[in-house]
């Protein structure tokens, strides 16, 4: 567990922002209870007919409940923001976040769930059990591996949109922003030499969405050096990206970055040097995304000659969050009762490069606060 | 599975207003949202610092999430209304109902959670597997006998409160009737002779408060006469009855009820007639909670000499509705961190009953819109 420096204002401002909130959500009643008239539409004995309309055809429920309009967040507080495996009370400050900005972006009624197992077939089983009170499921803050199988055997079990945010989510809007950085720097996607430097969620699905997108060259990189089929320490993820990354024949990120692209950090901070930077191709697009602090700064970056830079931090141009995709992809798959396919992810990414009309370095990916996001990310559903 | 006669007005009210609404509650959000200031503070990176804080110190989760004022309404379907099993689509309509009857009666956010299992080992490692997201557990509409197996476990392995409404928020507002109706008539609870019939969770949680709290003499029945420990056809549950009850010779409900003091049904309509009433002792009390057709009219009970008559429904007087009890209950034990005793149970129908200064024929329990009843029965936390 990484440790927060709490005297800095922002967390202490927080640590008394939430002890005085006590919660950031609340239920609120969407229709009347003011007389015995209400009580008996909305409670007994009135919706006993509702219960027996639903009972003998389950599939109405979103046209009488609020499973039109409502996801489940989801944790085991395995993978915690930087924090790591804090467990189910360290996650629900998270989830509640999470939920506010659902309502708040889309609309979503959102259910802050977290668990006290992080066994993955438990967590399945519990997710399947209390699936029908809910519209979709946003798996949050689980941690690789065991997150992928997690992922796939509920979208197996259930009909509902399922989505492991810290994957797909952080996918789209990566791709969303190299597709108008490599706009802006006038290169192909598919022609690019991609660094990729973190093997967990996020790392993992960047590498598969961008195959699927433009199939560009992709290098994997971890601690140890080039993930390759060939290294006999691979852990199972760590042999999914290598799968999907091609062996160049360098061996260390030193040598990897030479000529390359594009950087992509899910990693750690500090990883990407100045010198590394200066051996990258023309223009190079540097996508530090090591949270709260980047593989390396965007001055720095700049300096080196980085043509474009993004990272997870809000205060630097070109914020990679998540905010810009999830709210919208339920919405979408709310509303058409879809599954999130990969198909929806990669139009949603082109849905949020176009919102940015004219790429600069400072300006490839819109802002959370554009409120165009959600609509245009949500109708990709609807065009299909 | 009952049927709803649907070309009744209310039902067919119900199920217009039911499509109109698409749910009858909404999540909002406590905190601002309105800039990147706000974003920061209440998700990443602020909110980091208070994961961290509860991941050191769980037992502060209270103090900065929503679980100090949350409740999950669980529910896996098989006992909905008098529909029996009809499953979780089915119930949930009620459980959203039910949530807004505890947001309305004593603040409380409570969170519909049905199941798509009736297993009650699978639906015990849900709701711990699901607990740490909420302050407390309403179970509801879970038939017996698996019921009394999945409460009481919950209740060894969960330090938050856990209760099963339909055993004991009826029990308490029964109680709290009785204990009115008997000084309405001038006897002592204690020397009655008390007539049950119903074997379900009502009724089973009822002759466990009443003989806690008076010792009355019970003699239960069942439709085949008489339970007492000498049957060799009863269910576990009917055991329980007939260890709660006394043998008092009587082998058929005609026997049992004559010259007893009150009957309580939690059984099928047109159970009691007229005759039975007028075997029963002077001043007989009648609790007819059958619903939507209770055991006797009020009116031919009346006629047969019944001194007091409650039912479940709300167009005759003396309601007994579980909405008296269940929100104050858990809006105590929330703000007490106490589990839901019998004591705060006997204490909450000694409550409710004080609510009603002078009892009479007609008004031996409280309205559910007279606004004190949440605090007076939450107020018996805080004198323990």
């Amino acid at each position: 567990m990484c440790t927060i420096d709490t005297s800095m204002n922002i967390y202490e401002e927080a640590l008394r922002a939430h002890k005085k909130a006590r919660g950031k959500l609340a239920i609120v009643s969407k229709v009347p209870l003011k007389s015995r008239h209400d009580l008996s539409i909305y409670y007994s004995p009135g919706v006993a007919a509702v219960s027996e309309r639903l009972a003998k055809h389950p599939s109405e429920t979103p046209l009488y409940t609020n499973t039109h309009n409502s996801v489940a967040v989801v944790s085991d507080g395995t993978s915690v923001l930087g924090l790591g495996n804090i467990g189910p009370e360290g996650a629900l400050p998270v989830m509640e976040g999470k939920a506010i900005l659902f309502k708040h972006y889309a609309g979503i009624d959102a259910i802050p769930i977290v668990l006290n197992t992080q066994d993955p077939d438990a967590i399945i089983e519990t997710v399947v059990a209390i699936a029908p009170s809910f519209g979709g499921i946003n798996l949050e803050d689980i941690a690789a591996p065991q997150c992928f199988y997690i992922e796939d055997e509920l979208k197996k079990r259930l009909s509902i949109p399922i989505m492991h945010d810290d994957q797909h989510g952080t996918a789209v809007v990566v791709l969303a922003g190299l597709i108008n950085a490599t706009r802006y720097v006038k290169k192909d996607l598919s022609a690019c030499k991609v660094v990729l430097v973190g093997a967990g969620a996020a790392g993992i699905a960047i590498a598969k969405l961008l195959t699927q997108y433009a199939q560009p060259t992709i290098v994997a990189v971890d601690s140890k050096g080039v993930i390759t089929t060939s290294r006999s320490d691979l852990t199972p993820e760590k042999q999914m990206l290598a799968q999907l990354s091609k062996n160049d024949g360098s061996t260390s990120l030193e040598q990897a970055i030479k000529g390359s692209d594009i950087f992509i950090g899910v990693s750690r901070s500090g990883l990407l040097t100045e010198a590394m930077v200066r051996t990258m191709a023309e223009n190079p697009i540097i996508f530090a995304l090591a949270n709260p602090e980047p593989e390396i700064l965007p001055t720095v970056a700049k300096a080196a000659g980085a043509a474009v830079v993004a990272t997870g931090r809000s205060d630097y141009p070109n914020q990679v969050n998540n905010v810009l995709a999830f709210p919208g992809l339920f919405r979408g798959a709310l509303d058409t009762h879809s599954a999130i396919t990969d198909a929806h992810k990669m139009a949603a990414a082109e849905a949020l490069a176009a919102l940015v009309t004219h790429p600069t370095a400072d300006a490839i990916i819109p802002s959370p606060f554009d409120r165009h996001v959600a609509d245009n990310v949500a109708a990709v559903f609807k065009k299909r």
